[in-house]
């Protein structure tokens, strides 16, 4: 048994934004960030902790909640378990926080195995899906500017604003790749509602993520029952223990490490949504390439991602997980797979 | 990457009682079995099927499954998920044949790693919990006798006839010992059921498995709202697909490697019943080392185990997880921990 201990270390870092990114709501050019370091026995693992400013956690309550966490009292990082566990107890919410622990705790353990989650999961890195890259709204010129320059081949917009439909017309002035529509609990009329997914399946669309309120669960059953494309919740799902009650309501669910307190819960909600027939979406909030990196981990097990942070921001200090041709590459490398720039 | 290929190889292997086994409806001196072996790049990875009659398998059933099995189409045994998929597909049922294949595969598996099992799934070997050790129906002399030579510090009994009192009260002439019931849909009132789990609980009686025919979830959900003890789901689960129909119905469910096709599906089933907030208990068939100590692996993240299938036979021809002080104690082996005797 060795006696080493394990440290943990952290530090604010803003993502600056190549983009202003614009949503239901609100619209900005930077997004705080903590990044995070665990070392035992001369090896470091990296995590991070993305804190969008209307999720609620910030610089200050991150940095707050990892003083708070003494790892010292565990033996050993191969008691994730037990570690994790006791992360979660610390504090309701701060689930990026939370996160910014799992995924450097994760990518410590698995360069101390020699080997990359995906194959800890038994998952086949041949089997991550397309990912998609996220045009904001914004003026048609500077949409079809972004249409034109995405680099992925399936594009995501987020709708639920007077002009939803004047996005996708301008969209599809200058491509036809399919496209993801988040409608961020935009829509508050159902049959409205109903009416817009049938003129976005004509439009090419793939699924349509939180239409309405998560407040109207009753309304969004009605609407997966009636839709004729899938319908994700997002903002009606955050950890394992809500997957419960989607069941019926939803046809899948958006996991996103930033609400899910990281890659363990992570595994273990798509292994759930599996059980109770629930499609798999795995999302991002901007983040550097450690985080996207340990997200990609899992995607071999998701219908669908939309693992575009890095590639939105300017200032990435990560090499991780790539994308070719539109499909998720992992990397060999142990852990989550990543190398500091 | 490596050219090696799998190769699956299995034996029929008759599993010796040390004493005559009575459960509701049937009683035995021998159980089938079929022990498995898949070698990959000169690493043998050790599996088994065990096949108690009134389940349906034999030993023809599980090698005629077992010769469908093709792993030359798979480029690396890691790709685990895909593999067990797979396997899955080829006939519905046969749930021990797939459960020989999936605890080859992961004993195998580990063996590359170079990891045992508790510690890719992030457990602690030190929450491993107390094991209990059956006592059959028999005369008073022979149900005192086993009392007195069981090995374990928690008990388990098979209840579900006209002697069940007896039976217990036979017990509690020799030892004061936790006793955990398994009724085996023996109960067929629940009125009567419900005053019998009183009446064991001042016994000192820990859960009751299965009280009611697994046709009477109706009854069985009233029980468990009424009952002072735990209700725990035998003949009512076998795999994950099953435990979204059981909340509510059930406390817990009891796992057992043999139904529910082997350790990948357990861990998933674990961890959907902590999602919604359901006990587990890890139970097995009369096996040998080899299955019980795959199962073993799993077991710190129980609540209760009962383990007892190896101490059961004459032939044990595997040496693996120990039990020391009733409790369970991992070995640090990779894989499933397992030496072939």
């Amino acid at each position: 048994m060795s006696m080493e201990k394990m440290t943990l270390r952290f530090r604010p870092y803003d993502l600056k934004m190549k983009h202003t990114f614009t949503i239901a709501g609100s619209s900005r050019t930077m997004t705080p960030a903590v990044l995070t370091e665990i070392e035992y026995d001369g090896i470091v693992g990296y995590g991070e902790a993305s804190m969008p400013p209307y999720l609620g956690e910030t610089t200050e309550s991150v940095q707050s909640f990892l003083r708070k966490v003494n790892l010292d009292q565990f033996s050993s990082p191969f008691l994730i378990e037990d570690i994790l566990s006791y992360v979660d107890r610390i504090d309701i919410n701060n689930t990026a926080a939370k996160a910014a622990v799992d995924i450097a705790l994760h990518d410590l353990v698995g360069k101390l195995i020699g080997q990359p989650w995906f194959r800890l999961w038994g998952l086949n890195p041949d089997d991550a899906p397309m990912t998609s890259y996220t045009i904001g709204m914004d003026t048609p010129e500077i949409v079809r500017k972004k249409t034109l320059e995405a680099p992925y081949e399936i594009l995501k917009v987020k709708l639920g604003s007077e002009s939803d439909k004047e996005l996708i017309r301008t969209i599809r002035t200058v491509s036809d790749k399919p496209v993801c529509v988040d409608a961020n609990q935009g829509w508050t009329d159902r049959n409205q509602a109903l009416d817009m997914i049938f003129w976005l399946q004509e439009q090419g669309v793939v699924f349509i993520e939180q239409p309405m309120s998560k407040n109207n669960i009753d309304d969004i059953a009605w609407l997966t029952q009636h839709s004729p494309l899938p319908v994700i919740a997002d903002e009606s799902v955050q950890r394992l223990s809500d997957l419960i009650h989607l069941k019926g309501a939803f046809s899948g669910i958006n996991i996103k490490l930033m609400k899910c307190t990281g890659m363990r819960e992570a595994w273990k909600m798509i292994n759930m949504a599996r059980a109770i027939d629930m499609k798999v979406m795995l999302g991002c909030m901007t983040e550097t390439s450690c985080a996207i990196s340990a997200a990609s981990q899992l995607s071999p097990a998701a219908d669908w991602a939309d693992l575009d942070g890095n590639v939105l921001i300017a200032n990435d200090c990560f090499q991780g997980m790539r994308v070719e041709n539109g499909k998720i590459k992992l990397p060999e490398a142990p852990g989550i797979g990543v190398l500091k720039c």
